[in-house]
């Protein structure tokens, strides 16, 4: 076995497309940037392309550091890199930050070149189907006419599989990891939780607190501990925390008392202050709206007909975000459809979170899959 | 069968104890009010008292209404009344409400007589085992010595528990439903983003809201619809709403897009504007403590050796706040101790909820046990 390598000093790059896009909601962003980044080397045949999504709070920042002395790599990084399950000798690796992030590309908190300020509230929500149709300026940009694959988890799945619905002669691999077709209720209810907590902080000022000077971080912070809930499942936190307290006897008062508290307290803070508010809520918004099948309308094997790309569908024994059975859905669907689909269901305690872990048994699969994609 | 009737018009009752209640914080309590209601008529061999007790947002306001007037009874109605499952012509029937409380019991929106003003953030956090000894107290001034039952779901379920516990000799049936011996490490997390959305509210003021006049209701808003989604199963909430939406079409903002945040948004606001956030931060802590089994360190099975009482424990099999897992840990270690104990797993789809709702197979196992109490 070949000795995994980090790749080392990395560098962001900028796409601007002067092209308008049309949104799913109608209106029009006249221009925009994309931060993006790359790893390996196109080949000649330009046939080694991977596209790599993003999900909630993730960006175009996959692997590798910044300068040596980033404290933490890319975060996919455990993915990515020479002789990794993601080989950057044998791929070109792409990541890209969504349109509505917040590092770097168009969204509510860069300059909005008509009125010289940040655009806040006034940036218009993307879509999932919006950041495909913008991916696929970037990766026309970059002479690929088509990705050897695309590959996510949770919302970045959701991308995965736009791609192959949109521009079926342009990907030969979706890798579609904790997704699922679309939210349930229950789902949405959470989302819903994290942006009124946003919303309702008085120091959100209705999305334009740039200004202002003020950061909603008291309802980000409410968001984020929610959302590490449903990262996780019910075991590990019993596991990893139990009901161990901070201290030998309870202090019957409103601080802290057991770990679990302390861990999504911790969690809260450091995120609350990184990550920008409104580029959270429209992130679920992405979530929320997600819905190939619009609901019982269309049916997902019908959506899926001209699809002409693999699948690789993983999902998680613990996973409650987006079940197996969510997975499965897909694969159904696929089938449906005869498309080639390979479907793993990987027993893993750690939730929906899994699929960012290094757990043997799935990196031992994704390696074997994109070994097989050249 | 006979006609189910409503009890009709009832009244509450004032209990003042002036003998000092140590709490289990260590604090003393000189003297306290409790608010409590009764229907039916105590008997003369003064056997035939069943205490019920509440859960987080309850009260002693069991069943019947103050006045023609009133739009909603009690909030266990469906359960007590004459021919009712816990029967008022048979029962003599006692709902508290718990210390801590907000509906007129001693609590943080009380007078604490020696300030003149109200408690606030002084009123000490009162446990599960404090409840129970100031249950207690009244049913001694009621001049009941032994209690035909003690019943309650969720937190009140806990409480029929530690009445076993503490008061052997009073306490002739514990009936609890859809509870645990203790939280698990998600259930702590969940009250703690709870807790943290009140009390990071600017108007919380550390508590002592009543006299500036605020109310923290954004953060309390937040809680309880966070709450709601714990109460409901993911698949109640899938038949019930799934992706139905408020409008034909996407609306692309910020406002309510499916009928399950709409629902969410609702619940919020409505218990916003009723209930004390004080109150709810301390019965989520009550939660959070009771743990008779301390943890690993003693065994439950240990714990429930003096217990003389028989147990009717009920749980629902969509209940994943107090999955049915967690009632068998219970019955097992009544088992262990030869306790008769009967138990039951109701086929209901709504959650932990269920045992506020009059499902048939559920009523009817309740109304047999009450049946044969006497």
């Amino acid at each position: 076995m070949t000795l995994k390598k980090n790749i080392g000093i990395v560098k962001p790059e900028i796409f601007k497309s002067l092209n308008p896009l049309r949104l799913q909601s109608g209106k029009i962003l006249k221009e925009y940037i994309l931060m993006y980044e790359t790893y390996g080397t196109l080949n000649k045949k330009k046939n080694n392309a991977v596209l790599v999504c993003h999900a909630l709070s993730g960006n175009h920042h996959l692997a590798g550091r910044y300068s040596s002395k980033d404290k933490y790599p890319g975060w996919w990084d455990n993915l990515i890199g020479p002789n990794k399950p993601l080989d950057t000798n044998k791929f070109f690796v792409i990541g890209i930050n969504n349109l509505g992030g917040s590092d770097g590309s168009s969204g509510p908190k860069s300059i909005n070149t008509k009125t010289k300020k940040p655009w806040g509230a006034d940036f218009p929500i993307a879509t999932v189907e919006d950041w495909v149709n913008s991916h696929e300026a970037l990766i026309t940009s970059l002479n690929i006419s088509k990705l050897a694959g695309v590959i996510g988890g949770s919302l970045g799945g959701m991308q995965a599989i736009q791609w192959a619905i949109k521009f079926p002669e342009r990907i030969k691999n979706a890798v579609v990891i904790a997704a699922a077709p679309n939210l349930t209720a229950q789902n949405i209810a959470f989302n819903e939780v994290a942006r009124q907590s946003i919303i309702t902080d008085p120091d959100f000022n209705k999305g334009n607190y740039y200004e202002k000077n003020t950061k909603p971080t008291r309802g980000l912070r409410i968001a984020r501990m929610l959302g590490h809930i449903t990262y996780l499942s019910n075991d590990v936190m019993g596991s990893k925390f139990g009901r161990k307290l901070q201290h030998k006897n309870y202090q019957y008062n409103f601080n802290t008392e057991f770990e679990i508290e302390s861990y999504l307290n911790y969690q809260g803070d450091k995120f609350a202050k990184q990550f920008d508010a409104n580029t959270y809520i429209r992130m679920t918004k992405a979530l929320d709206y997600y819905d190939p099948a619009n609901g019982s309308k269309r049916n997902l094997s019908k959506v899926f007909k001209n699809i002409k790309s693999k699948f690789l569908v993983i999902s998680f024994t613990s996973d409650w975000r987006f079940s197996p059975g969510r997975s499965k859905e897909i694969v159904k669907a696929l089938l449906d459809n005869n498309i080639d689909v390979k479907y793993a269901e990987i027993t893993a305690a750690s939730g929906h979170d899994a699929f960012l872990m290094e757990e043997p048994r799935y990196h031992a699969i994704l390696q074997s899959y994109f070994n097989k994609m050249l």
